[in-house]
Parts: C-alpha cells; structure tokens; sequence
C-alpha cells in the first residue's frame, strides 16, 4: 500500500501546508487531536512577542503591538472555520471556564426552565461544569439530566432549558448531526450549546447557518495554538443583547478604562472577557491561525476522511483488524477526524509505540486513540505507523514491564 | 542629589538582581506595577518551552517536562512570598476569575448570610465580580455593599458574611492593615478575601501568620511573569476541607484522568484548578519566579521605601512637589510601593515623559502612577527620572496636540 501512500499524497490539495510546522525527526505524530504541533511562525512569534515585544516596549506594548485587541483578533481569524460571521467569536479562558459562562447566561435566558441536558459520555469537563452549576444554583433552579447520544433527540421537550452537546465525542470520534439537532432543540424552545473541541480545524461547522445559539472550543488541537492556548466563545448575534455572564471581570466592562465602580455589561461578544488575557500564549496562538487564513474546509473534510479510510484499509492489509477493535463510527460521514481502538492492552501498545517513533494517545478505560490533523499528516505517515504498529503487536513488546500503565495526559 | 542617588545604590542589598532582567537600554522604568520587565531566564524559557519542548516532545511534554504541573509548582514558589506554607497556592486564570471562585466558594460557607463589603475604588474586577455573582445567585443570595476605606471596620457586624478587600489600592497606593483587618473580620465571624495584586513581591505579606481565609493575586505586576500570566489563588488548610468552588473543570476533579463522568472535586488547593492552563505563559512565569528562590521581603521592603523616600525627595528638591500633588499616604507605612500624584494634564504629562524615556502611568481621571520594583530599580534610575520631568514639567512639552488622550492601559 506504499505506492497507495504516495499515490494520494502527491495528489494532496494541501500538502504544501506540512511545510509550515517544525515536526521532529523521525516522528509520525497522530495525537494532532490532543496537542497540535508547532508551526513555525508561532516559534518565531514566541521570541517576538517575549524579547522583541515585552522585553522592548513593555507595558506599551498594549497598543503598540494590539495585545489588548488579541482576544477579538483571535476570535476573527477563528470565525470563518467554524462558520461564523463577525462580531461573534472572542478567544478567552479555557473551555471550562467559558462553558460556565454560557451555561450561566442562557439558563438565565431561559426564565423558569432549569433543565440542562448533556451526554453521560461528554468529555468530563462539560458535565462536570453543569454540576458546578447546579452545586451553585441549588436544584431547583438548575438541573443536571444525562442521557445516551442515542437519546438525546426524545429528551428534548418544553420543560428542557438548555442542550450542551459535543459534536465530536472526545473518545469514539462519533459526530453528532449539529443542525438537525440543534433545529429539533428549537423546536421545543431549547436553547443549544456546541462544544467543538473535536471539530474547529477538524470538521466543517456552519454555525451561523445552523441558526446556532452558543459554542465554545479549543485551540489547541487541531488549530496547533500550543498547550493550554485559551479557547474561544461565540454567542450568536441575536443573542448578544439579552445575554450575561457572571464573570463579570473588569476586560467585559462596555469601557474597562474608565475604572468605574460599577459593571457596565459590554453588550458585545466582548463581554465574555473576564480578566487579563494571557498574552505570550494568546499571541502565539493569534500567529499559529495565520495559517488557516487561505484554507477551506471542504479540502480539509475531504483530506481527513481519505487519512482515516486509509488508515483502517491499511490495519486491515495488515491484519490487525480484528485484534483492534475500532468504537468509532465505519462510516466516514458519522465520524469527526479521529478513530478509536478498544484493546485491553491500549495503554501498553500506545507507549511501545510511542517508543517505535509513532506519538498517538490512550483514553481510559482501554482505548487507543489516533487522531488525522489534515494540515501537516501524509498517507505515507499513515502506512508507515501502521507497519510499526504491526511490529508492536507480533512482538507483544507491549508486553513490557516498561509499557505499564502511569498517568496519561490530554 | 546624585551623589546620594549613587551612594545609596552602592548600599543595594538587591544591586546584584539587574543583571537578571534584560533592560531596554535608555529607557527608566516605572511602570513594574503594571507590568513587570522581562527576567533574562524567561526569554530563554520562552524559547526553550516552544522549540525545545512542545515543537520536540509534542504531547509528551506533560509528564516529561512537567507541564501538569505547573500550576502546582509555581503556587509554592509564590507561597514563601506571600507568607503561605505549602500545599495552600496554586497557580491558575485570571484574578477576576479566581475571585469568583472563591466568593462563590466563602459566601457558601457562610449559610444564611449573604452581605459581601469591598470598598467603593477597590479595583474595578473586584467590585464587578460580587455584581456578577449578586446578579446570578440574585439579590437574596448575595448582597454587595460598598464602604469607604476608612469605613471598613465600623461596617462589620455579624450579619455580614465576606469582606473582600485590597491590600494596597490600585490608584492611590495606599496600604491596608491585613492583619487588624482580618482579626476584626473573624471576630465577626467574617471571611476574608485579599486581593494581592499590588501586594506579591512588593510588600511583605503573611497570610498565615495572620490567620486569613482566602487570597488572590497577580503575577505579571511585581513578579515579572509576563503580560497576562496566571494568577495565583491562596485557600488557608483548614479551609479546604470544606471549600467547594463552582467553576469544576476537569483539572480539579479528584482523579482527572479517570474521565468519570461525576465530578469529585479535589479536596486540596488543586481544586481550584478548572481547565487547561496555558502553558507557555505559565512556563514563562514559572522562570521568572525563579528570581524569588533567594529573596529576602525585609530587604525588598526596606528598599521599596528607600525608592520612594527618595523620589518625593528628589521631587522636592526640583521644585515639583506643590504642582503634583502627591495622593499616596506620606508615611511610607501605610502605602505600598508605589506612588500616586494628581494633575489636571496627568495623561499628557505620562505621555510626554514616556516620549523622554521613562514609563510612568496613568490612571482615570487624572493620576499619574508610579511604581517601585526593588528588584532593578536604581536611585539613580529615579535621579535621572525625575529630572526628565522637570524638564517635561518647565517647557509644558505636555500640552502639545500629540499627548492629547487616546486609550490608556492597565
């Protein structure tokens, strides 16, 4: 399948991109879902920002090199690849936090309603957060439900105030249909909130024309913004007049610099800021989206579902199908840019692996994670990691004391 | 004077520490309460967590370079700063988001009362962040009531429940007494939140010794951790048994990469950690902590005051003593380690001393701020200073159009 490899990769639409990161030697790197790798105007933007920006200009460098702007330059760049129009994106926080935030507001907006009905197997952080809030609130006035992915849609009726969805599961790549349940939502007057840790940079999302009412994200998945960059909000327009957060941090304020003793909600995405921004790591991220300035999604979607089919084709040519178990959906068109493997060895074949040059990720209890970031990951890559993951499965190397399970991190 | 100027600085007991900060060469700078300058360890940190450990060990770099926890070990390097013993400081967000955990979290605590007194020109976020909580718990649940500074200790009575305060005012320098402040409040049966953002690294702090509750402060301002690096956040250990704060990210739960889908909080100060923290400004920050391992605060203190002793001196001498009038307590023991002056042209003349190479700043409505980082400041820094402003001052450069107000910034 070599030849197959090289085949696609010479007619890649966007093969000229891998040359924009600084990928180390001799690694196939297939965890772009966890951690996206450095590109190189974000290296070289490191040392700006920090000697050139910092060091020499100081505190004047709030104007002077736009950082008190960062947050809504972020959110402009990060628009258009989740299909948002402006005014409606701001980079901020974390995804937590900002969960928080929305969660908070439209709950609000939602009067007497007090149930938020999320998936039992969301990423934690989501369910978590709705317990804080509930925690909170007291029960009575919010109310954690968590139903099956396959439930969601019976879930759904007028006593519901709010839906927090991931699109893409963060373990079994499963995507969610985004506009056919956020219109059944409307529907019953719910209002729905998209997490798109797994989707930004990965999959094709149209919020504006899903009629969507919130969303948060990551940017440091498949965006490559580096470790902890902060996240994003978008609240959609409609909503911005009626809509407040808690949060309520002195960058909000509708003019932070007039240090008035009393808050004055921005009436603007821009009330989702609460305090300083962290500037190293946002200007950084801020030049790592320079780079999806030029793309489109479609090309990015059709690459991805080429890189996943190839590499299940490939574990099948080498027979390692049935010993991996994959949970993600077979078909392309259910499935974000991930695939997901039960084995009840996954942490020890992930970390002989890693050993072999190919970096992918484990996910408790028992699975083998394998994330396809479009930008930078060839068919070659891919043929290659299966075959070393050939060699680690007929050794057993797994097997290993070495390979025994420690903490594992996002 | 600068013959004193020089004397007194070949007396520095801190006269080594300079040479650790990259300095732009002709500029004098007064504005580390604001933001701090770049430490020298920080630009090759900078570096070093991008290309050498995110762009080379990618993911990896959690466990291998520590990244997980981070947030952990630059708590305890603030902690013998500020006067905690271990295991009660943890790096994380922002000040107004840490505020609201832990308002949220002491309010809790506190049963049926729901009154939370700060003071009427406390910084703006933190009066914001009671609104906002007062605004989502609603009126029955937290009450804010603004005094006068002045007026803080006759406002406690056992009906209130949080007493959130600053210990060195943001505009006028002026320093509170932490200790009768928090003895006063527990014979209430208050709690106490401090707000040390202008407090670490400036003056010394003991909030152990002093028996507080809850504490928040910045890093960026006298700690030199970067623009909009994290902040920090201080629960006492008899506290945290019972603290439950409601921001539950998944970085706080108990066991985190369990991904349980039931949020245990961590019953430790990691708890107050909610998403992913942003690396590189942590990494940056956690080197720039490094400067404090062999710090001694009776030495920073001592040469705080010395500093601004000797700038109302040298201002006196150049006759600019009655146009600015100073607004900061004139006995170095009640204010912190900055000074504060009033003019009518006070943007302006920042400006126009900003054009002659020192960075002062301004603050609404017509203060102009100045800060004293022991840390790298000279008494001929200071000399030098103020003779560009008496020059600024005589020629009234400052009434020019292009000093005319445009944004300023924090």
């Amino acid at each position: 399948m070599l030849a197959d490899a090289q085949h696609l990769d010479n007619q890649d639409a966007l093969k000229s991109m891998r040359a924009a990161f600084a990928l180390p030697p001799g690694i196939i790197y297939l965890d772009g879902n966890s951690l996206g790798p450095l590109p190189i105007v974000a290296r070289e933007r490191a040392l700006e920002v920090t000697a050139g920006q910092w060091g020499t200009d100081l505190i004047t460098s709030w104007n002077k090199h736009q950082w008190i702007d960062l947050p809504i330059i972020c959110g402009e760049q990060i628009a258009p690849i989740i299909g948002a129009g402006p005014d409606q994106v701001v980079c901020c926080d974390s995804i937590s936090v900002n969960l928080f935030k929305v969660l908070s507001a439209a709950l609000a907006m939602q009067g007497d309603r007090k149930k938020v009905i999320t998936t039992e197997d969301n990423f934690p952080t989501d369910i978590y957060t709705v317990e804080g809030l509930q925690g909170q609130l007291g029960p009575d006035r919010c109310e954690l439900i968590k139903v099956a992915e396959e439930d969601i849609e019976h879930s759904l009726d007028d006593s519901v105030a709010v839906l927090l969805v991931t699109q893409v599961n963060f373990r079994s790549g499963k995507m969610l249909d985004m506009q056919a349940l956020t219109k059944a939502a409307h529907k019953k007057g719910i209002m729905v909130v998209w997490d798109l840790a797994h989707s930004a940079g990965a999959v094709p999302v149209e919020l504006d024309a899903y009629y969507a009412d919130f969303a948060v994200g990551c940017t440091y998945k498949y965006l490559n913004g580096g470790p902890g960059a902060p996240a994003f909000i978008y609240v959609a327009k409609r909503h911005q007049a009626h809509f407040q957060q808690p949060l309520s941090g002195w960058m909000g304020h509708a003019a932070p610099f007039a240090f008035d003793n009393r808050y004055v909600p921005a009436q603007s995405i821009r009330q989702n800021l609460s305090g300083t921004p962290p500037v190293l790591s946002m200007s950084v991220l801020n030049a790592a989206l320079t780079l999806w300035a030029d793309i489109d999604m479609a090309h990015v979607r059709a690459k991805s579902v080429a890189l996943s089919e190839f590499f299940l084709a490939a574990l099948k040519n080498l027979g390692l199908d049935d010993e991996l178990r994959c949970i993600a959906p077979l078909i392309a068109g259910e499935r974000g840019s991930q695939l997901a493997f039960r084995h009840a060895h996954s942490y020890a074949i992930c970390q002989a692996w890693i050993d072999a040059g190919v970096i992918a990720d484990f996910r408790a209890p028992d699975i083998l994670r394998i994330g396809f970031a479009p930008l930078y990951l060839s068919f070659t890559d891919l043929w290659q990691a299966c075959e070393k993951l050939k060699e680690v499965m007929e050794k057993k190397a797994y097997l290993g004391e070495k390979y025994q399970r420690k903490l594992a991190v996002t």
